[in-house]
């Protein structure tokens, strides 16, 4: 029997692959989560029905979550991902030597069991191994509300505004996480896709321009997210991602990057005009 | 009815699109080709099967093959366009008052006819309006042949290396591409996925970099195209796409580009790691 997974991107597109296995499916008081094997991406995890991560592209979403904000902050110490269950962010952020320790702060816990189980090659820093790393399993916003004044880097690896991500993208948030960052802090997260998005796109960023003084989009190619074209919202208080990055250091990072390079964070900035139309402040 | 159009971008994964209405089905001398209606995207052409534009985001495309080269070129006057029989890179063409005359040699007379007929937003140059365009409808290499030492800017908008483009692809094209232009001239042409197609690419890249002094790649995002992620190639005689880049004349254009502008010139060519893998020469 031939089964294929179509994700549909809105009511009249979406992506089909073929699916070999179904490893693991079940419900948390949250979400859905199914992990599945796929014959074109590998494993791949989807809460309610949505692909978040592929074995194969997932090199893509993860450095460029993590390497923008920690190679322009210049010494990151401490660093909190919100969400992330599939320990792929705390994977990159443990590659930079500074980091004397990382928070995962995520909802639900069955996220972060089945990923150390099903998926070892995103998990492998979640899974207790690694004294530098700390699991929260814990709503992201009760707990940055008691950890104040605290990170060098905070980073929203959420779902897309809908269920139980949705409190990530208001400007009250944007607000605590900014009160949770040291005063040179810098906050990331993911912000849809230019192409589909639009809207959420104008909302995300007129909320975070109302708290931070830099608030900076940037932009990665991910195979199986809508489009293909996502982004990110890099939202600081001192520090801008293309004037006050020092090339030279992430140049001789000493650690391999199969999306990121010094060379990629400066063109990320660089945005098609339509991008840079939908968050025109 | 609801009627579904899956392109497969290999075995195992695919992009699928509703459509509403099949505008044209026909098949020349060379290919199948189709017009349909699609929800998501607007009119879509199709040349065996495989999408090769849409009115959603034939933007992307038609900016990024042309006016990369038409800014770095200080006074582009005659340009050639191999294929791209839709009219979309001739309309962005005329766009350069330094353009004098851009010829058109597309070797299916059918594309042309229905797309001046189906596709007149991409069209509305090539309809015999415009006495800067001159349409051939012929082999691209027989003309080339022919037209020796002519050309500023030469841009191969052809299908993908299987069926009618193959030849354009191989290392003798690109040495007759090189004769047609004059001594200063540059060649531009697409050059498939680097996440989907590194093989075509290391073949591609190598076969032009045995004929062009300076051989870069770049990137733009177009969504109807395999994995989102698309690229092409900058092959020149003389002039660098970044060192010899004038970008206040790209920021003084003086025209509406939705994708292109004078900052994304200069990121496009800052490509991820696995993408410069794939050409590492």
């Amino acid at each position: 029997m031939d089964l294929w997974y179509t994700e549909k991107h809105s009511e009249n597109v979406g992506i089909t692959m073929k699916v070999t296995k179904t490893l693991f499916s079940g419900e948390s008081e949250f979400q859905k989560l199914d992990i599945v094997e796929t014959l074109e991406y590998g494993k791949m995890m989807l809460l309610d029905g949505l692909v978040m991560v592929t074995e194969r592209d997932e090199f893509v979403y993860h450095d460029m979550i993590s390497h923008p904000a920690l190679f322009t902050h210049p010494n990151p110490k401490k660093v909190l991902v919100i969400g992330g269950g599939d320990g792929g962010s705390i994977r990159e952020i443990m590659k930079h030597p500074s980091v004397e320790q990382a928070v995962l702060c995520e909802i639900d816990g069955l996220v972060i069991d089945k990923s150390i189980e099903l998926l070892p090659s995103m998990a492998c820093e979640i899974d207790g191994s690694n004294p530098r790393v700390k699991l929260h399993v814990d709503d992201g916003i009760a707990y940055i509300r008691e950890h104040q004044d605290e990170f060098d880097v905070i980073m929203i690896d959420s779902t897309d505004p809908i269920g139980p991500a949705v409190g990530l993208f208001e400007e009250d948030f944007y607000r605590l996480v900014f009160g949770a960052l040291k005063e040179d802090g810098i906050m990331v997260a993911q912000s849809e896709s230019p192409f589909y998005h639009p809207e959420i796109q104008k909302n995300m960023y007129k909320n975070l321009r109302a708290v931070y003084p830099i608030v900076e989009m940037y932009q990665a190619f991910i195979p199986t997210y809508p489009s293909g074209f996502w982004s990110f919202a890099f939202a600081s208080k001192k520090y801008h991602p293309v004037k006050d990055f020092d090339r030279e250091r992430a140049k001789n990072r000493g650690f391999y990057t199969r999306y990121y390079n010094e060379d990629l964070h400066l063109g990320a900035f660089m945005l098609p005009t339509f991008a840079k139309e939908n968050i025109a402040g």
